[in-house]
């Protein structure tokens, strides 16, 4: 749900500080990281080198450098066009090499040229523009390629709020509810797009909560009270004032902090438990951003809008010791959240937590211990604030090995020839946490030795909550709610979210083909068989896009392969991986509904469409405010050809959220998946000759403290 | 697929060797237990009393013990309709006392009259007893009570293979093959039932392997040669021999043993890695079957049958500490697995593992370090053979305590309140690993703090294949192919998994309502909002048992809970559970072909049925060879008012499989689950108060083999 950066409002000192961590984390001039305050609590056991943000980059895919987004600015600083005033940046990232240069280049080749690229407002005009940094010059300049707007920047966002600070509706209104200025915190929901009423300027929602006694305000809402505000113009458009006769919900029991806590924990205490590894962990990142690990090498980092970017993702063949390709990049490429509430302080929340605010931005360093195991490395983001500044988003993206006392294989058989085989499983995953306002989106990328990779998507955090004038089920006319009372005066209002994936799978090579492998009833004829029935796996290749629209569904099964047709095994199988769906939801809003219009991404859960460097956003690259006519669904309506091309996977991965007590007040984790897995792409189970744990591979620990 | 229990048939010296382990770990006269080879391999770090089976019984729901087994077998060897000749016993185990006296009784309160459930074979009738041990009586007999048989038993097996042995047809078939008899391992899958042709006598097929080379027979199989044997009249019914132009897949590459592999592993070897507690775990066992874990409690125990049983499941109330019911009993009540093959030699096998062979009886030793982590508690099955004498089954259950490295809940604020609250999730699972002749089902149950329980399933093991004359992809008509080719002349013949749990959910008490959340899609009205729809909850409360029969649907969604109408929480919600379905695979066969009709309570993927004790098997009590008149669905037919009434909960896991060449020669492990997950039973998020994990709480660890 997210969504909406809540930023706190002190009318009386007309401080606004807000959740962007590059006003209390910047880079100095000089270039060096100022490490966070909570990225150093506590101290890991896996190391990281200092001079992570200065070295130059030594990949094609490496992130912008300090020094190089310091050139863009100098850059952009001198282009005519922006010579009267510096634009405010929304965007600033490295512009990909052409894939083909990238397959081409080898480590120790000179990098092919390093470009940026940047999304700009000036006067309300979106300027998307690519910079050459070897010939210091701006190589491609569009305006207003589209009906959207890039995602909300800070500023935009401290604007908004001193703008409804000084409304003189607003401000009676808070005093009307007996509300302290002093206790006001609001947010900034992003406004949607319904139609043309809001079209033509850049508008933002302001809703505010009371911190009175908690600092847990998502729980302490101002129901009904609504602003919208103009950004570029500094102006009230509107102030809906619907829910006078809603009290603020009260502040007992909505703080999550320990040291707020003063009952005893609910249960039994548990002893300490960790993961350990004595030798240290067998993972080696190196140049910053190459990751090694048993057969897997893949290029991670962060970026400010998707979060985490896993790239040239190779698997060692279990045979020849030759590295394969996988997958080329995998991220998420937009999330769908849309709440389920007509009204009018409710109908607008269909967010889209990626293109409006972005999850690397969101993403807040993670805690050692709670949010990664020991023995984690932490990388920290560069990411890039309006004035075209670099700062350190730091201890973003942890990386570790994971043992969770599960069987990577097993075989017992007690006849003559008494075998008990198993193997223990051990994985590598890459996580990050984004904080979207009052949700946190927890993101795993889990590697397996046995060529699978798992993507998980885990949602805790704080309900998006409405108030209510009961205090209890009793005294609710139900059937007008749209959620369960969570507290007393709160709804859970019922909600969606959608993550969806862009998954530009490479199997040994980039000519790749979608096969549905389709599990077909098969009635016998008279006298075949004393069986009646049986399935049969029928394989169908996607000739166009349209052949690759996929909705699940259990009573009409299919396996999902992508293929490369030229590389075949000993055997004659393609060479594969498929996409195995976990437990998943679908979005049923009407396909013309304007929230379902930008989130027509959710409208199969598979997709595949022909490579197009362009097409990385499922939800557009100018999300904010967009009519939708750049997403997914527009792009696949192309309907290419995608056999034996190169293709990009879309995977969507969706929760429905009725909302219940035990979600209040922080929801326990709630967690879904799905996985990339081997088919036909090796010879054999590749882990057949992994070694068995044994006694003498324990280490030998004691308890904290003893010496 | 499993299933099947194959035995190895040396012909030269006619000694028949076979899996069931208490050929190899005879309880003694005494009653004492005789440790098994392999369980002893490893020593773990968890202690286990020696006195486990020994002891009396001190809770209503334990097992049986080594004296009551032996006072069974007294009682029914004086029983006069067995007095000419002991019979043999297919069950035997506790029949449960009523639920009513289960609920009263006290810890401390004198145990309920133990008694027996004993089904046992006797001139080719089924005997059906209830052995009252304190009055030292049978005081209910039912012969034939339906048209199945009990579980093979391994003198079963044995039969079967020595009147093969005899056969000179099947002789002759083998010599004509050019296979050795000293290379021959033969196994005995269920016959199914198709019609009144088998109807009358017990059958059994018969299919062998070469060992020629490997242990993997099952990588080896003698195409085609498939007889039919009546186990009560020791007679081959029938010999079909259709495969003589197929090879017998060579053995090359098909050994999966760590001893026997001759190259390097394929990768980077992985530094040791392990789950520590220097203080120890944080479960207790007590009174060898109680087991206790942070605010969870529950019964144990091993069963011959189910495999595993989880009983009287409570958790303390967050706010309260009160030990709150969540589930009376949970197990696995059936599992079926239907090959999707017409061929002579495929069509039958449609098993129904559990009722056929049984989980229990099939569970091997778990292998320490491998199977289970460090610190792991094994617990033993005491089990009883044909001839009605106890045996041990070691280490078939194993309990531990599990950190994976995830997030129990989190958020991050940095806005003036700079918060960042994360918490480690540990859970406690306890695991059995079931050995049904080629596959390996791992059976997991495990218990979250947040009082979330998750059921998973890992599949491993030996796929169940078919041999083809042809080597590779391109010499196939695959049309006519059941699967793939997984190896050179190796079809993966596809196949379903369906395992089917009994989960008797008694939330605060035992009448409960079964309530459906449907998501439904309502469009706004001209002029109620910007929004065309939304997503609405509507509950729904199943009056009879056709209310609560649930095919999943992601276009139809719906959350399913179990709740107690009578118990309300402050707010006034219910207080409930609700079954979170994982990914999951419906069956298609045809309803009216015979092994859907004995697996007909897969065909529904949930149900809820009035509880009636008898009800514990969803494929009948005598699934053997039934035809589908004891099953699930048909009690579900009776249609039953199931709303504030004892009611129990099914719920189907099931797979589709079609196999690949990473499959060959050993599965990595396959996984699904579902969860039990509390909606509104706790007044708010019950793990809100736990403690974060500090450096202070590490283990101080040195690598292994370091003084």
């Amino acid at each position: 749900m997210g969504t909406t950066s809540y930023l706190h409002l002190s009318f009386i000192f007309f401080i606004a500080l807000f959740i962007f961590p590059h006003s209390w984390n910047p880079v100095t001039q000089k270039g060096l990281s100022v490490h966070a305050k909570f990225g150093s609590v506590l101290e890991t056991k896996a190391s990281k080198p200092n001079n992570l943000l200065t070295e130059a980059p030594v990949h094609p895919l490496d992130p912008l450098t300090v020094t190089e987004i310091n050139t863009v600015r100098a850059i952009l600083s001198s282009y005519v066009p922006f010579s009267r005033a510096f634009p405010a940046i929304h965007s600033l990232s490295l512009d990909e090499p052409e894939k083909s240069q990238v397959l081409e280049w080898k480590n120790g080749d000179p990098l092919p040229p390093r470009k940026a690229h940047v999304i700009a407002l000036s006067n309300g005009q979106t300027h998307v523009l690519t910079v050459d940094l070897d010939l210091g010059l701006i190589t491609e300049h569009v305006t207003n390629p589209g009906s959207g707007y890039p995602p909300l920047t800070a500023e935009d966002i401290s604007v908004a709020l001193q703008v409804v600070q000084s409304n003189e509706e607003f401000n009676k209104s808070i005093m009307a509810r007996g509300i302290q200025f002093s206790d006001l915190s609001c947010g900034t929901p992003s406004a949607g797009w319904f139609g043309p009423d809001e079209e033509g300027r850049r508008v933002v929602k302001v809703q505010c909560f009371s911190t009175q006694g908690t600092p847990n305000f998502y729980m302490r809402p101002i129901e009904g009270l609504t602003l919208t505000v103009d950004i570029d113009r500094q102006e009230v458009v509107k102030i809906s004032n619907t829910g006078r006769g809603i009290p603020v919900p009260k502040s007992a029991n909505t703080d999550y902090r320990y040291v707020a806590q003063a009952k005893a924990p609910e249960m039994e205490s548990i002893n300490p438990i960790s993961i350990e590894q004595p030798n240290g962990p067998s993972y080696r990142v190196e140049d910053r951003h190459t990751v090694r690990w048993a057969n897997w090498v893949f290029h991670l980092k962060p970026d400010q809008r998707a979060g985490m970017i896993i790239s040239r993702a190779t698997v060692r063949d279990s045979e020849t010791g030759e590295a394969r390709s996988v997958m080329y990049k995998g991220f998420a490429s937009e999330l769908f959240v849309p709440y389920m509430d007509p009204d009018e302080a409710w109908y607008f929340k269909s967010y889209l937590d990626e293109g409006e605010f972005g999850l690397g931005v969101t993403a807040m360093p993670l805690v050692p211990l709670n949010d990664c195991p020991g023995y984690s490395y932490y990388m920290d983001g560069l990411f890039v604030s309006a004035d075209g500044s670099p700062y350190v988003q730091p201890n973003m993206i942890c990386l570790f090995e994971r043992y969770a006392g599960d069987i990577g294989w097993r075989h017992s058989q007690l006849n003559n020839f008494q075998i008990q085989e198993s193997r223990p499983k051990v994985t590598l995953v890459a996580r990050m946490a984004a904080t979207v306002g009052n949700y946190d989106y927890i993101f795993d990328w889990e590697f397996q030795t046995d060529g699978l990779i798992r993507v998980k998507v885990g949602l805790s955090g704080m309900l998006m909550v409405k108030g209510s004038p009961h205090e209890n089920m009793y005294q609710v006319p139900t059937k007008n709610m749209s959620g369960p009372l969570v507290s007393e005066n709160l709804i859970g209002v019922v909600h969606d979210h959608f993550v969806t994936f862009h998954l530009d799978m490479d199997i040994d090579g980039t000519d790749n083909s979608f096969v549905k492998v389709n599990l077909v009833k098969q009635e016998t004829y008279p006298g075949q068989s004393p069986r009646k029935s049986y399935l049969k796996a029928e394989r169908r290749v996607a000739k166009r896009e349209k052949d690759a629209r996929i909705k699940l569904n259990i009573y009409n099964p299919s396996e999902f392969h992508v293929v490369n047709p030229s590389k075949m095994s000993r055997l004659g199988n393609p060479s594969g991986y498929r996409v195995v769906p976990g437990a998943n939801a679908a979005s049923l809003l009407d396909l013309n509904d304007p929230p379902q219009i930008r989130g027509a991404f959710t409208n199969n859960q598979i997709w595949v469409t022909q490579y197009n460097r362009t097409e990385q956003w499922a939800g557009g690259l100018l999300a904010y405010q967009s009519k939708g006519e750049d997403t997914l669904d527009v792009w696949s309506k192309r309907n290419r050809r995608i056999e034996d091309k190169d293709i990009v996977l879309w995977y969507t991965l969706g929760f429905h959220h009725i909302p219940c007590q035990e979600d209040f007040p922080v929801m326990p984790t709630v967690t879904s998946s799905f996985e990339l897995k081997p088919v036909n792409f090796f010879e054999s189970n590749p882990i057949l000759r992994a070694k068995p744990n044994l006694e003498t591979d324990l280490p030998v620990c004691r308890p904290p403290g003893q010496s």
